[in-house]
């Protein structure tokens, strides 16, 4: 099994920008790639960065520059695999702000019989999706793909199984989110925002507060 | 085991004001209950219905009043199992608005070896709690009750589980929550959204439509 994490730094995360500077957004980006390609690594699996851009980052992945948008930039990774790695390896598609990924989730995937595996995302998305034949599928992000990914596996009589997973379910798009990696989180992206002064207010309702550190 | 299921159902689910009428989030309220008790039943689980209304449901459960306050309430519930019931039942404390949870979270938690099984809500929340023993345990609800309960537990020393699940962590507060209901429901509650005109926009964003059936 190989990993691919597609990436975009350049002016991320923009749904943080009420709570997070344009710099800020980008360090937690980093942050969070980087707690996620730790789980990977430590889990033996090899990493594929597919990143809009051309800086290095200095983490054990291997990097791709790649500009097209994210469904052309995937499908175009799992068709090069299918066709130039013999065997083609199974691929596990992690996006970069699920950075409650633990080593037991990559494990439990790699242990699945199903040919395709999906951890949806709130609102219909796809968090990770692990192809057991890059040959045999192909990706559409946005909207409900989720459902997408569903139907698109049935149509390929692909058998699928739907994880069920609360941290992989757990992606940073809003400020709210934020109180998960806080709550739950261990990693670089949890300290980078204690450091930053974010706490959750333990009141009868929760709330993220920032407070100068 | 026994369930225990905490309800208010008079000027219920507030914060979902904005999409349902008063009477409305009684009737989804309602459904969401009819669905938590299907499964629960078929897991071969009895229930008691904590309500804080003497309003009949004409649903397999043993209902109790209560008027006290939720953690109150659920606590006078713990001790008194406890007290009279010999040898005391293992507890599952089930929030009203959990509907996606399945038989497959119930047999899950039942086979569990922990004293305490936490399934986090968003934003610190516990859904679910699984109690081994009522005599050993007390709530302690709303703030950041997830990490109350586990530091409760590990002051009384008892073994503990974070069930992490997506479904069990969807609950119906607030109106983008319907959209996982709409997504991944197949109940009562999710057959009443759509009767009422309840859709997912499937654009490149995801958004909570309601037309006129």
């Amino acid at each position: 099994m190989r990993a691919v994490i597609p990436l975009k730094i350049n002016n991320c995360k923009t749904r943080l920008s009420s709570v997070l500077s344009a710099s800020e957004r980008e360090d937690l980006t980093r942050a969070m790639l980087s707690d996620i390609v730790g789980t990977l690594r430590r889990s033996g699996v090899e990493v594929d960065l597919l990143s809009t851009s051309m800086e290095p980052f200095d983490l054990d992945v291997n990097q791709i520059y790649s500009d097209y948008e994210l469904n052309e930039s995937l499908n175009e990774y799992l068709s090069k695999t299918a066709k130039h790695r013999a065997p083609p390896p199974s691929i596990l598609i992690v996006m970069s702000d699920v950075p409650l990924m633990g080593e037991e989730h990559v494990r439990y995937i790699s242990e699945r019989p199903e040919e395709i595996v999906i951890a949806p995302g709130r609102h219909g998305g796809t968090n990770v999706l692990y192809i057991k034949n890059p040959a045999t599928f192909e990706v559409d992000y946005y909207g409900t793909s989720f459902l997408d990914h569903q139907a698109k596996a049935k149509e390929k009589n692909l058998t699928t199984h739907t994880y069920d997973s609360f941290y992989l379910s757990c992606d940073m798009d809003e400020p709210d989110d934020l109180i998960e990696l806080l709550i739950h989180g261990r990693g670089e992206a949890t300290m980078l925002l204690q450091k930053w002064g974010f706490k959750v207010r333990k009141d009868h309702m929760i709330d993220l507060v920032r407070e100068t550190p």
